[in-house]
């Protein structure tokens, strides 16, 4: 079964989007085995943007495997349709990576070399609050096993 | 004080959106005067999709006031940026439209003629659950206000 794994910066602090994220991991237990890991946020006070970053980058990096393939969401990146999703998802899938990783950056974004080790995948131009994106990035893999299975869930 | 009526098709059903949604009304509370209107979905079963959607715009425009401005909430509309968005708010405030509304359609869109009458607002490429895209929406709505404001919500 596939392994999805989702990797965010802070723990999930507002309790709606906790209680849709509970929603969306149950859903996804049929499609994949999905983890979801909170990495520890850096201390903005007492360094500086750049290394707070790269500490960042770091407790990101070790929940990745070489034979991974990640996604990382930016703003900056490339806008998929939903259909192009779960077409990049099911080919990476074919493409034999032993898990696929969605990363969400802390408030003040992803280091510049860590976004050069994924796929840059934008939602939007618009910018969403980081603890609201969580729930649109699960709802998104979620409906890309869906297309991909033939279901209901999403029709143009 | 500024107007802002959202108008959406159906009943919020997933109690986490329904708490997201609370949350968002009562942080819009001192930028504007929000009014979340549920208007009642077509019968799908009984009769067209033309005339279903038909009916659901005939309920959607008694919410809406010739001197009002409407955002249609449309995938194949506008894309704008978060200030963007804010800007346009901004502007139609000071052209003295009397509310701003905020439409988004049911599991089925928008009739044809209705989207000529609002502005087209597309927040992605990618499709969202009708459901929580209601919770993109109105922390859009809460982020333009903070922008106008320079509140530090919202950061680049």
């Amino acid at each position: 079964m596939k392994k999805i794994q989702f990797i965010v910066i802070g723990k999930t602090q507002d309790s709606y989007v906790q209680d849709g994220i509970a929603v969306f991991m149950q859903r996804l237990a049929p499609f994949c085995q999905a983890t979801w890991h909170v990495s520890k946020p850096a201390n903005y006070v007492t360094t500086t943007k750049k290394l707070a970053l790269e500490q960042e980058a770091k407790q990101i990096r070790s929940f990745i495997n070489p034979r991974d393939f990640t996604f990382i969401c930016d703003e900056k990146g490339k806008s998929l349709t939903s259909i192009a999703l779960a077409k990049t998802i099911e080919a990476k899938a074919i493409d034999g990576y032993s898990s696929l990783n969605f990363v969400i950056g802390g408030a003040f974004g992803i280091a510049p070399l860590l976004k050069q080790e994924g796929f840059l995948l934008s939602f939007s131009n618009m910018t969403f609050n980081h603890q609201l994106f969580r729930l649109l990035l699960i709802e998104q893999v979620y409906r890309s096993f869906t297309i991909l299975q033939g279901s209901g869930y999403h029709h143009e």
